[in-house]
């Protein structure tokens, strides 16, 4: 019997940015400013907020921070305006190939998203699942519902549910990864 | 993205601010948390941004950040939604009693109020003049028109125009200064 041979796999090295996918903070900052400078719409990275304790003002040129602690951010990570909407939103990344665990996001982020959209907002999570190279746009709708899930076992998101009530945003060169085409056909057509 | 958290320490705050006037940035951050807790808007301070340059991570029990600096904002302190509206201002104090002097506001911010306002948000600034205790919203379209005019030669904003222009905004005891009564007013009545 010819049994089919498999060849052993080159380990791959990944050397070039190439081989490593998408910085996903990166591709989402790019994206908005390419929508800002487009005047297309203005939604920004909220900074890091952190806790200073103590500055140090001996030098002449600045101040230096040489203190200070990380916080647990009240909000989001992005939000701004786009066709008159409130949009507000978390990205984050997983290395699963098969469902977000739920443990990545803060309970007050899952309520802060869904706030919004009660109020009148789109709000929704980017997941990027790095080592498949995918990225999805769910609303918090769906979020929420996932969310409460999670109370009672089911602590994910699966890629499947992702596939079936996400939108998939692809990979792009000049508008890296435009999330507002999904809003577009999604959110605004409904209107 | 996950940050390493240590419990915020509070600053100390001033023993009497009885005597001191109102602090305008706590007098804006209970008025939100009172809308937050009462379900009417979801309006936040932004984080300031701080570029960290070294993070120690020596202790177990948070990492510890030994050298910062303070970044120029992007846009302004305060953004959020409101009855289904983006929301955007700065606020700002001056001892000054006649005038608010333009050096106080960043240009990119100016435009940043700008942009919101022509892309269908509500923008505004909140000027406290702390020696009269007087607070006034001003709309961005003013707020640029009379940037504008600082590039020929005035180079400040009046107690007078703002009396003229903006709305007043009166201190109370529960919604210490209660912005959105305004939009209410002047904003969505329009509509």
């Amino acid at each position: 019997m010819n049994y089919p041979i498999k060849r052993p796999q080159p380990i791959q090295k990944s050397t070039s940015a190439a081989n490593r996918g998408m910085d996903l903070e990166q591709a989402i900052n790019d994206t908005n400013q390419y929508y800002i400078d487009n005047d297309i719409a203005y939604i920004y990275k909220k900074p890091i907020p952190i806790q200073v304790v103590k500055v140090d003002y001996a030098k002449r040129s600045a101040a230096k921070i040489s203190e200070a602690y990380y916080k647990i951010p009240s909000t989001t990570d992005y939000n701004g305006i786009y066709r008159g909407r409130y949009v507000d939103f978390e990205a984050k990344e997983t290395r699963s190939k098969t469902s977000f665990p739920l443990k990545n996001i803060h309970k007050h982020q899952v309520q802060h998203l869904d706030n919004v959209r009660r109020h009148g907002g789109i709000s929704f999570l980017i997941v990027h699942f790095s080592l498949l190279n995918r990225s999805f746009l769910l609303d918090s709708g769906f979020v929420t519902q996932y969310y409460q899930r999670s109370d009672i076992g089911k602590k994910s998101i699966t890629l499947a549910e992702f596939i079936e009530n996400g939108h998939e945003l692809k990979e792009a060169y000049v508008k890296r990864l435009d999330y507002l085409g999904v809003l577009d056909k999604y959110y605004f057509a409904k209107q």
